[in-house]
């Protein structure tokens, strides 16, 4: 069936003129997950991973993925004649280089495309004589016969008790640093930018609670929103009040902004796709390419936002304590396994006041499982799960004061003995990262390697990053922040919240991984540093640590971890898990 | 004095019709110490600190310095009518923006100047109609009557027995980079690149031991060098061969060029001054700007240069040794200061074989003289010692078979309490660093913190880098490696000489530094795996330390390495010193 799509594609080509055409897992907002009518790469070749690539010329085809995906992409392509190479700027030009020749042209959709991720293959290709052209239309959207339609769900209010700052403070304090750049406007490119300037939320994303919008926001602190005419009722007009302009047709954003005079807009050329750039552009706007402000205010939390953290990781950690104890049981039950497992924790998620949705979809590894770091359970996939080896779930949840994200390792019985080591070491470089104090204006990268100090002992090591940023009820990875091997020059600030999440993984055996949310703060005992605080309560499987591997230190640090859970959690659990988490929180 | 050379220059302007002119304290080869010929702006101001700019107009002139030179330039400089600024490009553009106007001209000296150096100068003054003009000749050398002559001494060559590796089999390695890249030659922009590739030294810098020389580098592993006619003798043409073509004029570097037909050059960017890209543009040369492949060949020592440089450590190693077992005697002596210490540690070392130089200007600093980081004794500042307080000294020596460089900080009698805390959180971090086990791929940037955390523990921290590379007799600040919070993407690998030396600094009170060399070799025990070797072989105070705070592993190393200090080094001191020794490496 999907090869008469990519005929019917092929086909298209030739209508259009264009003798190739790139298809990205991506929506015009460049959101991480996107809707269901955004998922053309899908549709057109069967792969639905988070992030991929296909070129189509009017004889050939290949998707790009990324290390993660080589395998089910090989799988869902199946008998299609499709290629597949790796999704790198260079790869990507290399197989573009040999399907088309000098003369040709290769088609895109603007909104579906960034600059800068464009800008090397606009290169590679240009050199070779090859036009890069953007389409009106896109050609996927005339042949995709049932394609859903474009979510428009309703946009709600997002309270001030939940987010500690109204949205007329937000405006103003984003206006002058517009101000201060000599801008006459901040182009808001996606949702996300859009929920925390306006305090407002919806639903149209998976696990991302937004509406779908755009604008942009003005010196003076008024704003020009675009929102689909059915997500906005009386409710949210009243609540953004006069100094917002509604607009239902995102042309009208930028006629708009000819009203206001606008003449130089600030864009974020990650968030900003192409086809905003041509309007602005195509009005002779000038348009200054730097990183959004509200990026970095955003990651800021505020007391309010943190005190809802707090709470909710509460509730949360009540809930994965709920998961945790039922465990043993449900493994001995028939036909449990990793896709029951993750039912079974939203079950217990969808308990606790507020719970909206998975934060992300999440990740339930038993034994060899585990060890595939970006691993997501399908029917297909699914271990059924015995009371024997290492399971390792890795979720979140979304409530109104907060998201959350949580990995814990469990062993359901007898398992390898190294196992231990492993866990310990990873726990260790947990604590090294819990434990830190470190001056401002230090930087993720700078302080990565104490999460990996106790692996590189042993020769070993991690494939993938320590921290991620984490949203107020918004998106589970947010920049800019992050903790990891790669560069970034965007320090630490009182406030952020990351992910600290070290691992070890044995291919085929076990999969080990331990995350807790903390969040960066001012240090009490000395000024001009910062150190973390746990918002994330839940116990670390104590069967699994070495004991006589930890540290004085270590050892403290993890019996007032577990007194504190205990503490906080006792009171909100069920009595058959009062006693499973009296257990599991004992001082070692 | 030089009130008159100001008013000399500014007249000189006015002959050459420009409006203002730049003096950086720089030469044509970019090197760190310059010859006196290129003193220039110590000439034109009296500053004489090792980084700083001039910025001259007709009827202004202003001082660039960094935040380590701030006092020092402002007692340098005196009654001079000089006003003082940042040595920042955009400290120097505002400058350059009040003191000229539209139309204006500021010059300046294309072989005292890289592109990358000059480029934001231009891009700002560019935006004010003010034009940068390179001038053929340096106004400042018609003016200056009693200007040194450029050294010209012997170039001799560096035996194989030192190098490991002959200049042939060096070309040849080189050359086939060059075929890769697609270039016909590459510029060997200064001495340091020079002295490696073609396996030769000389004395025409201070603390370098290289001869002024640049050249080409061809495909087929030939080259063309320019050294100065009397640099040159019948044993070094011997020594260089038939493949290398000697000239002594610059000029004909280019004529050279031109007759292999070369028509792509690879030249470094950061080496490569701005005469050097007109000669080769003007000709119709491209330049493909990339970083020089020597400069990381060169940073991966071969087996004989690291067997030379544990050689030199151990020689070194006893010169400290026979100063510091003086000291105590040495700081009773009537007029023994930090002036008085230096010239003790250079007699100690230049007893010992092949001693030519010391690598770099000794820092010497008593008390509240240690915590000036760049810290360089003068007659005027050099403090009395007595047998109390705190004293480090950061010194080496440059040996045909290996470049030393080592910090120790010693108690000369009673001192503050703190200090030993403070001494034995900087040895923390030191061992930290030592006893590194890191994957291949890892920089600097990204273990730097581990010699900084015992201070962060405590809200302390040092605002300098942990490690610099360091050449085999050549350059002991020597890149692209480095350890620091600064970002750098050059990993640490196998071979490359890096310096550990965290530090703390008490302002008025008292320096603490401690500085050994290591390499980074591969692991034994992991594939994969880095680790370090140290090279500096000399004993840490340990009346400094507070054995309380160290680890059980910390405490091993240090006995073990003072263990292996005094087995190595017993048999070669003073029996005097013998004594001294045993007591100062005793286990703790």
């Amino acid at each position: 069936m999907s090869q008469e799509r990519l005929e019917a594609l092929q086909q298209a080509l030739f209508t259009q003129q264009v003798q190739g055409f790139l298809v990205p897992r991506c929506d015009e907002y460049q959101n991480e997950y996107v809707p269901a009518a955004d998922e053309r790469l899908a549709w057109l070749t069967r792969f639905d991973g988070s992030a991929g690539l296909a070129a189509v010329t009017t004889n050939r085809a290949a998707l790009f993925v990324d290390g993660r995906y080589t395998i089910q992409a090989k799988q869902q392509i199946g008998d299609q004649t499709i290629e597949q190479g790796e999704l790198a700027p260079s790869a990507i030009a290399d197989w573009l280089c040999d399907a088309l020749g000098e003369g040709d042209v290769l088609g895109y959709d603007p909104r579906l495309h960034t600059e800068p991720g464009l800008a090397p293959l606009k290169q590679r290709l240009g050199e070779r004589g090859i036009e890069l052209r953007a389409l009106d239309t896109n050609p996927i959207d005339h042949i995709w016969q049932d394609r859903p339609a474009t979510p428009c769900g309703p946009a709600r209010p997002h309270p001030q008790t939940f987010t500690g700052e109204g949205s007329d403070s937000k405006r103003q304090r984003i206006a002058h640093l517009l101000a201060d750049k000599k801008q006459d406007a901040l182009w808001l490119a996606n949702p996300e930018v859009c929920a925390w300037l306006f305090n407002i939320r919806g639903s149209d994303i998976p696990h991302l609670p937004v509406a779908l919008c755009m604008g942009f926001l003005y010196t003076d602190g008024s704003a020009t929103l675009y929102l689909a005419e059915s997500a906005s009722g009386d409710a949210l007009r009243q609540h953004l009040g006069t100094q917002v302009e509604l607009v239902n047709d995102k042309a009208a954003l930028f006629s708009a902004a000819e009203r206001q005079h606008v003449q130089r807009v600030w864009a974020d050329p990650q968030l900003t796709n192409c086809w905003t750039l041509q309007q602005l552009r195509s009005r002779e706007i000038q348009v200054l390419l730097e990183r959004d402000p509200i990026t970095g205010a955003k990651a800021q939390k505020n007391s309010v936002e943190l005190e809802g953290s707090r709470a909710a990781h509460i509730r949360d950690g009540a809930a994965l304590c709920e998961f945790l104890a039922e465990l043993p049981d449900a493994v001995k039950r028939e036909g449990f396994g990793e896709l029951e497992a993750v039912q079974l924790m939203r079950e217990k998620r969808e308990q606790r006041e507020g719970f909206t949705d998975d934060s992300f979809d999440s990740i339930s590894g038993y034994q060899g499982n585990g060890a595939i770091v970006h691993y997501r359970v399908t029917p297909q996939s699914s271990l059924p799960m015995k009371a024997e080896g290492l399971y390792l779930i890795d979720s979140g949840g979304q409530y109104p004061d907060g998201t959350t994200d949580v990995t814990r390792t469990v062993a359901l019985g007898e398992f390898p003995t190294q196992a231990k080591e492993h866990f310990t070491r990873v726990l260790k470089g947990h604590i090294a990262i819990a434990t830190l104090r470190f001056p401002k204006g230090t930087c993720g990268e700078q302080i990565d390697a104490f999460a990996r100090k106790s692996l590189w002992d042993a020769g070993l090591d991690y494939a993938h990053g320590t921290g991620h940023g984490v949203g107020s009820f918004l998106s589970v990875h947010e920049g800019p922040q992050r903790i990891g091997k790669a560069h970034t020059s965007v320090p630490l600030e009182a406030g952020m919240i990351v992910s600290n999440e070290p691992g070890f993984y044995l291919a085929g055996e076990y999969g080990i991984r331990i995350e807790n949310l903390i969040f960066v703060k001012e240090c009490a005992e000395y000024p001009g540093f910062l150190e973390f605080e746990e918002l994330t309560l839940a116990p670390i499987e104590h069967r699994l640590i070495e004991a006589e591997l930890l540290t004085d230190g270590e050892r403290k640090w993890l019996n007032n971890y577990h007194q504190k859970v205990n503490d906080t959690l006792l009171p909100l659990v069920s009595d058959k898990t009062k006693a499973w988490l009296e257990q599991a929180t004992q001082a070692i």
